[in-house]
């Protein structure tokens, strides 16, 4: 007997649905591990009406020219003497005041241009750049390099307010979280196609985490602002867990209630012990799955944006793996595998890439940094895609980081979740060629 | 026309330049990565004359349960309290006493068992071995897992001191420093073979550091001891290096002469950032080759011993990934080669095989992990063998730490010469079957 059945279903369901298909045939064909793209158009990325913001905060990075200037001056030594201090080391000093004077005739030029077209502006130092800075601004400049990038979208917690990178120094910075570095000293062309409409939005799909157990402490350590040192960033710690565990006394310090984290990270989240040399001890359960014991060097749970950061250094393959794996791949199968230098360079390239997924893919992907698989640990898999992952720390001194710059305590009982979810989107711009 | 000659060679010359040889012809064959492994039986492997030693010292582990028990008896706890916090982080009170009878009950076995054979038998816990200790001994017995024979290696710096680890705890330990499980309970069998030369010595090849230029500090901090928190860790740093600028005065602390330092790596050197998220920035020259800016999230550089250790784990690769490699290899290529689980197992473990090689081999081997190779950054090689790395610190707040127990500030403007010598090696016992 055959049904026929009329669905209603909204768009975001047609589509997933879409996803799922073509997900089922990709397994089906037995490459799980590729990101599947989707041929569907969301609706994120139909063109628009021109875009032109009244105020714009420019957030600018903090070269380091001047971060090793206020470090000295704070100990009291002159400019003759940062000049020597960093010559003993090897560094140059004129070389960081010319990187200096690059990024500030770029937000130089990034900021007349604005100010060309009738927008009003406020160039905000990183250390002043706060909640009010964004309820202010119709839009929110990244002047600097990825790193700014990540700290202008800490404080974006709304999927409306589009913020736009700008790489102030090519040469030295990635900036893949930014334009096109010919924006740089084009400004006045990347605002032209803004007004005009030539650009599509792209919301990047943000994480988000619940913590709760013991150890837990939902203040944060901001490990950019002063550049901590170790010690620096334990004593942050250390200082809030005091606070925390005055207010409720130690021993009650107990089951905390779940607390949603303040925070949506835009790269990664990372888990492991604080010291880089330790072990860290933790379990893992993937999407409601069996809980697993693991001994790592640390876990990243990652976006579709973060899948070209952290996450993609932790999994690629360098070539001389990459050959060494062909080419005992060779020897066991006896076959006539050709392995010149373009088959090695291409497999490569190939395998690197289907590490890279969609800024906008609602999954997150987790990745064991180094397992210790022996008699004792065992770990099923190493990385993959999910919807929900949970996390138990084992660890003695440990830390989740989110984006590599926002550290929270996570001990010996604290218990992450993290997951994701649409409305924990930033909202961000790419100009159409 | 043909010359003969009789060159006078020791014997180690002999087996150096056989192993050149065999080298020579691997690196034809092509397979530069793998180990070559010796055929020429060295003087260290032949059989030898019983060894009975007059006085042993047995150097103890601390057990979770001890520690947890310290750490809290010091706040005041009462032992009921340590189960209940125990129980609230999910810890198992009871699961660790019995770990930690499990310890005591087999090193009271081993030290009846010397004493049984007339043997003067001293039991020192961790905290009580010292420099003393290893004078007085006729041999060191380490009992714990592989961290309790590091600590006990670290401190004999002879090549004349026999070392032998016994793994107390062998279903928690991997023990790959120690004895063959099965004598933790059968101690008496292992020391009836030790008595009738059943045996093998093997000189474990270390690893010294040189440090020189602005920035170093040639005293280190101790991360086992009292496992120390990033804080305290730091704050030892600080405290040793203000020390050193008092009496050296802050910017006349400048190219200090180089140090031999006082240490001798028995598993690998590694050398980052301390804050686990946070990137490395350094210059290496490998062999005296040209120098090369990298970025990455440390280098490892590791003996035969260590090729078991921390850097097995950065540079293995899991079926997982041998698989996709081997996927994308089959479709770049067009070949039909078979893939089944078996052939994707044999690789993988044929690959992991490589990268181990003898504890004896005079060669380190450098790994970069997790190289950021990007527009900016470049990276020649990830991994390799050499007589000798130079590493020059970029960094803000690095440390080189040895056998993941003693860590050394090492930061922007520090400069580590890392080799290998003959006197540096580590008098360790193979049983025979």
């Amino acid at each position: 007997m055959v049904v026929c059945a009329f669905i209603r279903m909204s768009r975001r369901s047609v589509v997933n649905l879409v996803r799922l298909g073509t997900r089922a045939v990709s397994l089906l064909k037995g490459s799980s591990l590729r990101p599947f793209h989707t041929s569907v158009r969301t609706a994120s990325s139909q063109p628009n009406a021109g875009f032109k913001p009244g105020k714009v905060a420019v957030v600018t990075k903090t070269t380091r020219y001047e971060f090793e200037q206020q470090r000295y001056l704070y100990a009291g030594l002159s400019e003759e003497d940062l000049k020597q201090l960093l010559a003993m080391k090897g560094s140059s000093y004129s070389g960081l005041l010319e990187r200096h004077t690059i990024h500030t005739n770029n937000v130089e030029h990034i900021v007349k241009s604005l100010r060309r077209e009738g927008i009003e502006v406020r160039v905000v130092k990183r250390g002043e750049y706060d909640e009010e800075v964004v309820r202010w601004a119709d839009a929110i400049i990244s002047a600097g390099g990825d790193g700014t990038m990540l700290l202008v979208a800490s404080k974006v917690l709304s999927k409306d307010k589009p913020v736009v990178g700008v790489n102030t120094d090519p040469e030295r910075s990635e900036g893949h979280l930014c334009l096109p570095v010919r924006y740089t000293r084009a400004f006045p062309e990347a605002l032209e196609k803004l007004c005009r409409g030539e650009f599509r939005w792209l919301w990047r799909q943000r994480i988000r985490v619940h913590l709760e157990g013991t150890g837990i402490n939902p203040i944060s350590v901001d490990l950019h602002e002063q550049q901590l040192s170790l010690e620096q960033h334990s004593q942050a710690h250390r200082i809030t867990t005091m606070d925390s565990q005055q207010r409720t006394g130690m021993l009650h310090d107990s089951f905390s209630k779940t607390s949603l984290l303040p925070i949506r990270s835009l790269n990664e989240i990372f888990i492991g012990e604080s010291l880089s040399s330790r072990a860290s001890y933790y379990e893992i359960s993937v999407d409601d799955g069996p809980w697993e014991k693991q001994k790592s060097s640390g876990l990243s749970i990652c976006t579709g944006t973060g899948s070209k950061a952290w996450s993609y250094n932790i999994n690629k393959l360098a070539e001389q793996a990459v050959e060494e794996v062909l080419k005992i791949g060779k020897s066991q199968t006896g076959l006539d595998i050709p392995l010149n230098r373009d088959i090695i360079e291409m497999v490569t390239d190939e395998y690197n890439e289907s590490l890279v997924f969609s800024p906008d893919d609602r999954r997150l992907f987790y990745s064991i940094r180094e397992p210790i698989v022996n008699r004792v640990f065992s770990s099923s898999r190493q990385r993959g895609f999910a919807s929900r992952v949970s996390v138990r720390s084992r660890c003695w001194d440990a830390c989740m980081v989110v984006d590599g710059g926002t550290s929270f305590e996570f001990n010996d009982g604290a218990i992450a979740t993290i997951s994701m979810s649409e409305e924990d989107q930033l909202r961000t711009v790419v100009l159409e060629h």
